[in-house]
């Protein structure tokens, strides 16, 4: 809990994803080297460098993943492994993770595990190396498994896909070490692909799962190169014309078939009026589109970005912050189609989500986007890993019931070591790894609280950063507890702001500064704190945490009568293993019953449950065999039963079982 | 609505599906000539005979399959047509629409277009021969588009799945017509497989589509063969054991891994305590093995067939009688997950479990599974074919939201005219074709009238059918009114019971035997009338018709707080063509105001319209972003609104909008 002291071996050249250049129109950019030093997301960050990093070597070879390179790299023989024509991307974004974790912002770990990580990291990439092709291209899948079908299959075939995941392990890995050597295998992939795809070149097209745009707009940022800038815009504006339509494959037996709104490829971008199709594909291109219109200063893209983000969050956007309603296809679903049980809610979109609200943050200042990554980072993204980061969900529901049964496929509600397709695990190492990058930014005239994780975090005010450093530290148990405190450790000699988000779920907070009440007005989210600061002074919000019960719109069908636990960001959920005697199935919350807080420092980690009173409803009293009747009023008396409910993301750690987010109400 | 005279041209030969051998344990057994002759489902026969059956051929034309079976004889060149390989099986489940229909249970047809039809199929029939190989086998999917590649893949493969169907079409035809030349073909199948599968034979395995197994009981009974009976036997009991589990295949791109569950291959149906995995292929299944359960005496079948039926009925069916709750991968799901939008209830579906339902019925002499049979039968199955009989719904969902976005494929909820998989459009065929066979029943000591049909329905009596002809006319303008009379035809000198299903939805009835009220007590369902009877005399049952409201057992999630509307069998819904100024997510009923019933004969061929009090919920009062607040009472005071329910069946025939069984109440 105590706060290190700031440390200041910034560098030059920025450390962390998402770094506008200095020509971008942003309204904020991120601070430059952001520092966790300890409470909740340094405890997650530790179990990320120490259990969940090191093991993806081990399983990127048993996956088959690295054999498969050695398969394009010449110096291995036999068949080619996995089905998926991305294989690769999974090295690739494990690389990523082990960039930002062997950069300045990474999570303490042992020096000699550091140095087997780096080790590591450095024969991957030789590996990699000696995977690609002497003109730039890279895909063990056509390289090995279908050779001479090179951007013959671009719906399905996902090497841009591949090569953008390549390209952000290239510029994370620059960003963090200063080696050059994964960004120049990146780079010649992407100067190859500016060589072939283009209006005026051989290749008219875009790749079925998007991911190259903001790769290459973030390449452009570290090379200073516009061409990359160029074909990312090409890329998000050639979508939506169905390029990808003539490529439509229908996959025999599986019933699947894809129209173009999966691929996002029905409407452009700029003319949509609502997200559609494969949610990981289409938030991978809204963020890409985001750093796009931040780059170019493009009013129409901004414009469609936040209409689009706000007819997904309106009607899309499950209690978790998950996404992505519907198994079947991955798809975004209906408005207002948010089932529970069924909830794809994708551990990658919930990465995806909290990188595309980072880029809207910093686009637009508006303190809504990091009330939606909150929300996502404290539920829907870290229900993606067990709590000792060895075991992942692909899929993230909000109900299991009693009767579950485990139909055996990467998509089950039953935490395993690793998937067939394994895109989440590590996504959310490489997120976890960065995640004090998406924390705090500057305007130039002061900082930006978004999120309260204790740590230091610095920014160079005034124009071009010549108005003086100003840093602060933050010392909070959020979420845990709802006091933040915030130390100024330096500071220009002239008034700034500090800006702390109030998030939008909170009602009730105070304010002290210098240990003086402030009232303070709150403007959209953001409560400013604008005076001449003096080291050592500190900042104390206080945040209501007291457990409430939530509802969701009527037009939700799935929660009728139903509320859920909230406390603070924290979701809540019911689990069958503190309910014996009976299933979750049969619940009832009393909604008039008061709802009580308990620390318990042995459960799970170290959470805060939340205590609730409720009952099972009786066995039914007909034993009819059909379970519908007529519509009157039953009785409905139960044994009375204490409701105990732990947060969310720490569910599916301990013996299988039911669990439920939302419950019915008597 | 005047019952023709009944006509005695019955022969020696059995004329119908599902006709147990003399030597068959079965509690009841079909009538053998049964007509309709008026009223409900004549109308939905003649469309079928008149508009369904008789598109089918160029269908199949245009889709392929007939081209497929064309370069499986060697008379046509080009590609393969279609990517799946079942296609074959579109084309013999019309051939057995068509036998039904030329048979002598056949609709009413002009008799030109009978002309028509018949040469139509002989054609077929010629075809098939001409594609059937020396030895008996017959797939042009392996014949021409997987060469050398027969037997390999029994997972996917669906070869006996589609020599199941070739069966059923032979029976159908010989016991329409008594022609033996598409039997033949269908026995030559037969012998083939009776050849190679079996413990001691070249191949011990089974098909990943049930279908073979009902097919070779009814082969059997037709050829008095017991070896087909043998083997359907070998093919039930092998299931379950893990078979197909070598097979198992993984689907790049559509991330389908399908465990043994799918297949009903995880657990042998004598062990199984629940339906699972894909819906028709275990309804398939339930059905082949209660054919088996009734021709060799299984006690223990017949207990595993009760105990699943229980299980599937009290947790996995919606309202409609619809079943298999999940698109993905067309599963049952999960004990009382039922969704609404995402209900998949697949027409085929419907379909078996008709099928199943009318041989549990036989087998046990029960009448709840004429209750569930009759409930399908008017909903889930009458939904998939529009009033026109020339669109179709594959699935069938309880809701469509005012946002819905038809995604283009199979599985979307707006009626198209023909699919990529087109199991549904032939199987609704044949099922109506032969809906005569399925409504009553003999037991040697009267008949059993499962179903209320205008029509005529007779059967011998006593041992060996020596006790002489009972013969009733049914007339009624049920399911839109509840009075059933039935008028004795013919009858033996001695007493002999007949028996009138009150169904499962109605709690109040009267009797009237000849003119005169009759107490009698309900047994499990049946009112049983025993009497010596006079040819003329006249027996009347009245069903209360009022409509109801109904709600679904708690643990259904997807529909708490709701309720739908139901007169006698039919469910009903709301569309948004009758209820213009909005959409209908944010209707809501008022379960307290009275159900009213209008007469429209105007509308959609001749409904019964239920009109219902409600209004819709004002736009939410907070504009904020999120959609999920504080649980706290909001008042939702709506414009009063008047609701018109029309039939489920008849939905999705006018334009297309949202529509809802289930219904919020305030």
């Amino acid at each position: 809990m105590t706060a290190q002291p700031h440390r200041t071996d910034r560098t030059d050249r920025p450390t962390g994803p998402v770094r506008p250049t200095a020509r971008a129109r942003t309204t904020l950019r991120p601070v430059d080297t952001p520092r966790l030093t300890g409470g909740f997301w340094a405890g997650r960050r530790r179990v990320n460098a120490e259990a969940a990093i090191p093991q993806g070597p081990a399983l990127l070879e048993s996956a088959g993943n690295l054999h498969d390179l050695r398969l394009a790299a010449g110096t291995a023989t036999g068949p080619y492994r996995g089905e998926l024509p991305f294989m690769d991307s999974d090295v690739y974004k494990w690389l990523e993770a082990a960039s930002w974790q062997l950069g300045p912002a990474g999570a303490p770990m042992d020096p000699r595990q550091r140095i087997g990580l780096a080790e590591e990291t450095d024969r991957i990439i030789a590996l990699v190396e000696a995977a690609q092709q002497p003109d730039g291209y890279l895909s063990s899948w056509f390289q090995v498994a279908r050779p001479g079908e090179r951007y013959r299959d671009l719906r399905w075939g996902h090497e841009l896909y591949c090569a953008g995941h390549l390209i952000q392990a290239g510029v994370a890995h620059h960003r963090s070490t200063g080696r050059r050597d994964l960004l120049d295998i990146a780079r010649r992939f992407a100067d190859h692909l500016d060589q072939v795809f283009g209006p005026d070149k051989r290749i008219d097209g875009i790749c079925g799962h998007p991911e190259i745009e903001t790769a290459l707009v973030e390449l452009a940022r570290e090379t200073d190169e516009p061409r990359y800038l160029a074909l990312a815009r090409y890329f998000v504006d050639r979508r939506g014309h169905g390029l990808l339509a003539d490529a439509e494959r229908r996959v025999p037996g599986a019933e699947v078939v894809t129209g173009p709104g999966y691929c996002q490829d029905r409407v452009p971008i700029r003319q949509a009026e609502d997200v559609e199709g494969h949610a990981v594909r289409q938030l991978y291109l809204l963020a890409g589109a985001t750093d796009v219109a931040a780059e170019t200063d493009d009013p129409e893209l901004w414009a469609a970005l936040t209409r689009l983000w706000s007819a997904m969050t309106a009607a899309k956007t499950h209690l978790t912050g998950g996404l992505g309603a519907h198994h079947d296809k991955e798809d975004f679903g209906d408005p207002f189609e948010l089932p529970t049980e069924r909830a794809y809610c994708e551990t990658c979109a919930a990465v995806a989500s909290v990188q595309w609200n980072w880029r809207m943050s910093l686009l637009t200042g508006e303190a809504r986007y990091a009330d939606l990554a909150e929300r996502t980072l404290y539920n829907a993204l870290l229900a993606g890993v067990s709590l000792d980061g060895t075991r992942w969900l692909y899929v993230n529901p909000l109900q299991v019931r009693d009767g579950y049964r485990d139909r055996g496929s990467d998509q089950g509600s039953r935490r395993t070591h690793w998937f067939r397709c394994a895109c989440c695990p590590p996504n959310v190492m490489r997120l976890l790894a960065a995640l004090p990058h998406y924390l705090v930014s500057s305007d130039g005239e002061g900082l930006q609280l978004h999120q309260y994780a204790t740590g230091s975090y610095a920014a160079a005010l005034g124009e071009g950063g010549q108005g003086g450093e100003a840093a602060v530290a933050v010392e909070t148990d959020y979420p845990w507890q709802g006091r933040i405190a915030v130390t100024v450790e330096s500071t220009p000699e002239h008034p700034w702001t500090l800006s702390l988000r109030v998030p939008q779920w909170c009602d009730r907070w105070s304010l002290q500064v210098d240990g003086q009440p402030a009232e303070l007005p709150l403007q959209d989210g953001w409560l400013r704190v604008r005076r001449a600061w003096t080291p050592g002074e500190t900042l104390v919000l206080d945040l209501d945490l007291e457990p409430r019960l939530v509802t969701a719109d009527p037009r939700v069908d799935a929660v009728r009568g139903c509320v859920a636990v909230e406390r603070g960001p924290l979701v809540y959920c019911l689990e069958q293993v503190d309910h014996p005697g009976g299933g979750l199935d049969d619940v009832v919350l009393d909604a008039d019953a008061p709802l009580t807080v308990k620390q318990r420092p042995d459960l799970l980690g170290g959470v805060s449950v939340v205590v609730a009173s409720g009952h099972r409803r009786p066995a039914r009293q007909e034993p009819g065999w059909w379970p519908y009747r007529r519509a009157e009023p039953q009785a409905t008396v139960g044994e009375p039963l204490e409701l105990t409910a732990i947060p969310y993301y720490a569910w599916a750690n301990r013996e299988a079982g039911s669990m439920r987010v939302w419950l019915p109400t008597n």
